[in-house]
């Protein structure tokens, strides 16, 4: 017998159908002799919902308030959910993140998960219950409130509490079939990885694919869990994302993917005296300003003014405040002027193979070079090289790259299901 | 300074504009120098909303998801009910059931409160918070589930909370100005009470007053806390629900108004044999059904057939249960037949006055047999007479009886706040 955890997203569960047609799902599971615990998101569009209800309210409405009106969402799929295993026979209960042990520290919003006491889960499923948790939810250590573990909280819970009840797998449901080679909406030859190590998914996520958020797959690879990424309109293996037992894989793909990410604008700051600690400032500030900085790029200066240019990628809802702040330490670093950029798009090629083959960096550029991609910014590591380029040349360079590395398929379709992945 | 309870129906926070208006009402309790614990129902039909959704999924919901599912609704009117309050510069923190310490039984869908400890209510306004706490709600002894207290289950948060927090009035607002000396849809000319004993509106509540719940006037008396019954549309003074301080009201009005009830069904069983214990042998098992009996009466038997008929009346809603029962007791006890009859209404007159004047039967029934209604059953406290009339001639008593106490006032809206109540 294992312990499986099955996470569902709001689209899975989106109305009275869709709810019925994922507890048929969860039964045959629970059938297959198999302890189940589901992690629900909140139905469809519930959460946005109920953001357009406070904002009706309060343009400003207080953290704690917004945490305790948003769980709502997840208290009531959760509940219809476990109504309808009912319906099919079985029994479930189901439990908020604080009845489920999700302990959080106090960052209404954004918590993070400090600890997991999933007893009550333990206890119902002991008694042959299904036991359905809502996702994206917990409480707080201190003051005992409610928190929301901010955007893909709900994968977050599903991994987080498979880790505590040492399951054997954690099964995310999603509307597609898996991780795929590259975003199909661009690249309609991509092809589903039937695997993927989690070391791959981090660069993976951290840069573009959207499947799968970085905190789930961090929290995955700290505790060795494996995940399986799969639809939950059809009974198809997905995409496991785990580690070889034996460190590397030795049948390890060159390449897994290209990721792709529009979320980014480019910030470079003009005329910086090339003098010590001027780069330190710099950042200093930014990191006041709680701005996440991606990429960083700094020219080479002048020799006759003795100044350089430094450029950094940030998220594109960090910009104004990131503007702010370099515009109080303007004067005391002394540089010209800054320039603002959100035209820009990224694109990553992951591959764990990379680390032992110096020739991936050549047929990269080359790729890029023969299509007339512009490249702005570069960055690697071990296994990730990064560019940036313009926006409208960004899903261009993605098939160029990806069609460069042989990852297309025959047509997309047909090696979805082909398992051509590694 | 006083501790005030306010308790706001889901027709008082129907969309994010009654909430605001809610909102400024709460705040200048605040701003007069009151600590102030807010007690909130869902949002307009959002409960209604909730059990269509429920029924979608399953024919026979478990009834404790039911009561999660439920709660999901005052957790969406308290959050933004905190934000509405933070937006105008107060602050406030809502609280679900659970977390202002409403423990209850095990009963879902009917729980009764067994405890209140109000810990994190008095801290939150020990700090200047305003409190919003979440009506209908608690949280079991034993299982630590999540429960709902049934009809009405708002008003008895409140009250309960009153109590528990020592506060000097709870105030129920709703969409009428308070008490009246009957149900101004049917007597126009029907008043406002300005104050009623406890025990007088224990009867009304009893006997179909819907203004506030039976349990919820209990749960007052018992801890001899005045309830204030006033509208959330206007700033007028409302009813007062309290008992005079040195008992029994020398002033005491004779008669505090006219209640009526459409609620109820008859039920007569015919041709009872006249032996000892038949009686005991039919109540034993309806009150095995669960049934809540009301009236009853039993005729005197014929001589001829040692034979009786006994009717008594009980909620509609109890009827097919009741019948069921009887049914299978019609053997043993051997009575010939039952009649079920659901076209009845009920009229009931209290007032504490009547206790020292005998006079009042004698006006009462006069002014029903001159206006032709037919008496079908009758029965007394020591406050109240109540009689049973066919449905269609109830509404014709009510005005008949409300009038020849003289509790009509010269027009109905002039009268309502003069304050002749009592």
């Amino acid at each position: 017998m294992s312990l499986v955890v099955m996470k569902f997203g709001g689209s899975s569960v989106a109305d009275a159908d869709s709810v019925k047609r994922v507890a048929r799902r969860i039964v045959e599971t629970k059938k297959a002799g198999n302890d189940v615990c589901v992690v629900v998101s909140a139905m469809g569009d519930s959460t946005d919902e109920l953001i357009d209800l406070a904002t009706q309210i309060s343009p400003l409405p207080p953290l704690r308030e917004m945490d305790m009106l948003l769980t709502a969402g997840e208290r009531i799929s959760m509940a219809v959910m476990a109504m309808a295993i009912a319906n099919l026979g079985y029994t479930a209960q189901s439990f908020t993140g604080s009845q489920a042990g999700i302990i959080t520290d106090e960052q209404h919003g954004k918590a993070r998960i400090l600890d997991v006491t999933p007893g009550r889960i333990r206890a119902a499923m002991d008694v042959g219950h299904i036991a359905i948790v809502a996702g994206f939810q917990g409480v707080s250590q201190e003051t005992k409130n409610i928190t929301t573990l901010g955007r893909g909280g709900s994968d977050t819970t599903a991994v987080a509490l498979a880790a505590a009840l040492e399951a054997d797998v954690c099964e995310i449901y999603t509307d597609v079939d898996g991780v795929f080679t590259a975003d199909p909406r661009i690249v309609p030859t991509a092809r589903k990885l039937d695997r993927v190590s989690s070391e791959e998914m981090l660069e993976l996520a951290a840069n573009g694919a959207k499947i799968l958020m970085l905190r789930c797959v961090e929290y995955a690879r700290r505790y060795n869990l494996p995940i399986h990424v799969r639809s939950s309109f059809s009974h198809k293996e997905g995409t496991l994302v785990m580690d070889h037992p034996e460190g590397a894989d030795v049948e390890a793909s060159l390449i897994s993917g290209v990721a792709h990410d529009r979320s980014e604008a480019k910030i470079t700051i003009v005329g910086v005296p090339d003098n010590p600690g001027k780069a330190a400032e710099i950042f200093e500030a930014l990191s006041q300003a709680g701005v996440n900085i991606d990429m960083i790029v700094q020219n080479v200066s002048a020799v006759e003014t003795g100044l350089t240019d430094i450029s950094f990628t940030l998220p594109k809802t960090d910009g104004p405040q990131a503007a702010q702040f370099l515009g109080r330490v303007q004067e005391r670093v002394g540089f010209r002027s800054l320039q603002y950029d959100d035209q820009i798009g990224k694109l990553s090629l992951v591959g764990a193979g990379m680390k032992s083959n110096p020739g991936v960096s050549a047929t990269f550029f080359k790729a890029l070079a023969d299509s007339g991609i512009n490249i702005e910014m570069i960055s690697t590591s071990e296994i990730r090289i990064s560019v940036v380029t313009r926006d409208d040349q960004l899903d261009d360079a993605v098939r160029a790259v990806h069609t460069a590395f042989g990852l297309d398929s025959a047509s997309g379709e047909a090696v979805v299901y082909g398992g051509t992945g590694r």
